[in-house]
């Protein structure tokens, strides 16, 4: 057996990350590591892993880390890059936080305030680079030994865009992006506009005007698959439901492009994977399809009146958007079938 | 004593404007009809509104309806005209339904189906017109015998971009929506797709693509306030909530316009407004602050990177996006004080 | 016009009774004061109430306090006694706190772990107090300078039961209930297990065991009502909702009652009461029903077979369930219509 | 592999079987049937089941659902008999129906209104069975070839209650619950109260007064624990979420019982058990941290003022309450490991 520790566990992202690892037939639970609930039970802070309840948090220190074959981080931004690098070279970095996904240490200081600690393999498996026909970010994964997972908006965002914009479909220039999140996205902190009697039968927007810290790695994802600058207006909303997130992206058509051929680009990009799924024509996705499992549910439609493509997502932000996309990129750091002990079905209703 | 008939009261339209009526000072709640409902007690079908539980509901007919000073219509589309045709012109009718909101015959069919009845005044007091700085539709409302009550997304659109474009701080050619709905927008219509399962915990999209009937509505409002032709990318979601629009608007800043100068159009626009509120600046919507109430939130941000405004409203759609129009314009035809009996804040939280 | 104060005017009770004091035809706002929240504008603390946006949030001191007819305090338990001694004995004083209501000092010391403040008239009017077919808690509130206003909880268990104790229909000896709250029951604190997070799409139980602070007054006002020892299992639950309470209450059928003849009790205790409805057989209620309003909406019905009579009372926790029976017990201490300004349609769906 | 035909494959039932039986790894998902819905893709009908999504719903008839090892039905109550007669008596029929739940015809023809067709092993493994301290219902299902899936109710009810009838720790002649659950539980039917805008925000009760057809499953289940007859009374409720179970159960603490020793009953019957969790004392379940899972979350509390012990279990009523327990007893039947393939986990928040 494979033997992993998860750094952050008392956080949403991390207890994900542990639901599926009690799934995973290869690999088994090692180290369980805290901030502040350092100290507890698991089936204190983590109710629902019932059969992790005895087991205690530890500090989040190197040594408790070391003597893993790999080890997922779910830290606040910022908290990776000191322990990774104790960490060896031969054991598998995941990092669920946002510190290594950036190329450009500009961007990075400008919706970050601090300076910049690198770039790692971007884990988006499904991603066009652009580089050719079917190139996808999957050639770089393999055996990785540090690996970024992508944000969860940028998930949803990115798969449903890069299709078209990477077969000269979409113009570049002017893509809007409006997208539902459930709260779990925003984390278990203690703020008063999470509260339920806040959220419960309300939506609203937050990060409005381009200030939202996923506006760069959106535009970073959109832009190599477009093999150009992309810029986008994205404005994310909040939603009362724990989980999952529905991503409504729209770009212009390109001149020229007939709206009957627009399809075939999803169609070829996602014919062979198993988690992206564009549905049957006419049928939309529901956040609640893809509930706890590692699968992104898209489909589109032409509107030739308003000149635009409309491209839907819907991602579990926890699972694929978080911790499903960390397992898969281990899977794949460790030469294991990339779809190992990863849900298929969502829960629903 | 001003006496009010309200056809199609069995629906959740019919049953808001019963709401709102029992809390009005000069109008008494006369005939309520219904068609499947017909013969049933309000209490069975509107167990919500105590005092008239022991009302019946009749059938909807010219009969039943005559001899009222207003006669409010909650019908399913293309059952107004006939009814309103045989109500006498010296009664007010404010219609809910879409039957007599547009003024192009061609839109109406496009949308439609079917042949176009008329156009009627339109019941939305507080939109831009276009024609001067301040010139607003309530113009065409007072003592009108006929309104044609707005549909709930336009309402939440319309009023989020009007005072852009009449500004000229936003270009008319390339305005993208995405708006969340609660459920009640749908109706009780008994569709497995609105069954409470399948809506808790999930967002779905729905009439993607410019097929949803309120874009027509939406592009002619936008284009008498922007005075010129404005097309709309509008994509409405379903949320997990029962009441209440977000409406997410961007169009582009318009070349030349100051990004500090944008705001001024709003804060001119609705100073004095008694139902729509710029909010102060940082402060966003959220549709559980207007739940009831017949108020519309407003916000908006320039984001210069990405070249677009972000304008977002929040209405409860039941009431300022229905009902608590449908009694604002009844106010303005019969002479009342607009505001009189509409409730001015939210039920929260 | 009357002039009131609301003190602790930050939380949900607070915000609550300012809803409705904005509706009432008699009493004029004067100041809202707050703890930790002072200083604020009220636009930022409870943005849905749009009217009030612009008042300044004061400290609560009896300074500030004074001047005023009616003074709601909205306080956390044992703040009330100082701040009401200093108000001057001519000031209605409505406590939506708990430290007044209870009569027992030992129940008190045992449940509150404090020293008992004294008692003031309780704030129920249509609780039955057993010294007549008729009488009811309504007499000791005319023109009462102090009044306790009941918790959510005993508000719902409490109108459910009593008319069967009452009537002798029910043994006093073995009562069972169990209730379900939405979150704003449990105010606005920042506790992980408010999150919206947690308490979407979950039920769960707390303070079971007799250990809920509100079991007390509800053995107090049943008890009364029976004119005998009333005990009361009681288990409170929360809701995936932000208001209401469903409270499923239980009692044995008294030995030689015949089954038919129980209803007659609660239809005799309500016929007359604008505010508690026991709905027609078969029609049972639902918490959005009552939501927002100051109905009580009650059925009932008798299992032969298990011996026990099943009462299931909704009331919205912050409306009749504190807000509106503090607005409630204001018009009756000022000598008012006791229903002036209060909803009496919930707002649905 | 084992080869499962799943009859009534298009309902909430259906699906989850399907779902688990995905991640099953014997078991290969053969005919999958339905009513109405025969003719269309699972895609259409159960778009969470991504990789069935190709698969199309056949006829719900013997031809089709014959050459399988294991047939699960999930049909409407009264059409199971006819089938399983025509299976032949070595294919494992596993029965999520009512229809062979009850041992007394009388108890199936007052609440069901048919003529009883029989009974079959029941497939509750973890009840006890009260022949012995630890005896418990699952030596009646190992290599069974018809069972008997329990109802939701039941299953949460039976499982809270058991231990302590069984240990004579509770008498079994005033037993109270009220059960709170999701909306899943009332099925797919096109009902107006089971419409999101009916349902979300609102509490409600239903078949109140021993009316409920689980009432004499979950007598049945005790009584046999009990070795006693227990009489219950029972209140289900409708809570706003999709899934999940809330029972809170209590009854009267028997006489010479001392309170400190009541929990060692629970500590005892499932201490062994891999899906039935008694938490540690303190924590108390909630719907959400069994959703998905197949596990039962119990915790109790006595109230010596009351009498009474309350015992508060959850479960998810499509899994554990449905789904979770055929493809347990479908476990035993086939002679695999009880705990094959089933979720041991809860997906929250």
């Amino acid at each position: 057996m494979i033997r992993a520790a998860v750094a952050g566990a008392s956080g949403y992202a991390g207890g994900e990350i542990l639901r599926l690892l009690l799934a995973h037939p290869h690999i088994e639970i090692g180290a369980v590591t805290a901030g502040g609930n350092a100290g507890e039970l698991l089936g204190a802070v983590h109710p629902h892993l019932t059969p992790l309840r005895e087991r205690r948090l530890a500090d989040t220190t190197v040594d408790v880390l070391s003597g893993h074959d790999v080890v997922f981080l779910a830290l606040p931004h910022g908290h990776s890059a000191a322990l990774a690098a104790q960490l060896g070279d031969d054991v598998v970095v995941i990092d669920c936080g946002a510190d290594f996904r950036l190329e450009s240490a500009d961007a990075w200081s400008e919706f970050y305030d601090t300076s910049h600690a690198g770039t790692w393999p971007y884990g988006m498996p499904e991603l066009l680079t652009g580089s050719g026909p079917v190139a996808k970010q999957r050639a770089a994964l393999g055996r990785a030994r540090r690996i970024a997972v992508p944000g969860c908006y940028p998930t949803a965002v990115s798969l449903a865009l890069a299709p078209g914009l990477a077969a000269g479909a979409l113009t570049p220039d002017d893509v809007v992006v409006v997208a539902a999140s459930g709260t779990s996205g925003a984390g278990k902190g203690l703020k008063p506009h999470l509260l339920g009697s806040e959220v419960m039968g309300s939506m609203s927007p937050y990060g409005v005007g381009g200030v939202h810290r996923h506006t760069p790695e959106i535009e970073q994802n959109l832009s190599r698959a477009a093999g150009a600058t992309v810029t986008v207006s994205f404005t994310p909303t909040l939603a009362p439901m724990a989980r999952g997130i529905l991503a409504t992206c729209t770009a212009r058509l390109a001149p020229g492009t007939e709206a009957a051929s627009v399809r075939a680009a999803w169609e070829q990009a996602y014919a062979d994977e198993a988690f992206v799924h564009l549905l049957p024509e006419g049928q939309w996705p529901r956040t609640a399809d893809v509930l706890g499992s590692n699968n992104v549910h898209v489909q589109l439609a032409v509107d030739e009146r308003a000149g635009r493509v409309v491209v839907v997502a819907a991602v579990d932000n926890l699972t694929k958007g978080t911790a499903g996309a960390a397992v898969q990129c281990a899977n794949l750091a460790l030469g294991l079938e990339e779809t190992t002990g990863l849900p298929v079905a969502g829960v629903a209703p």
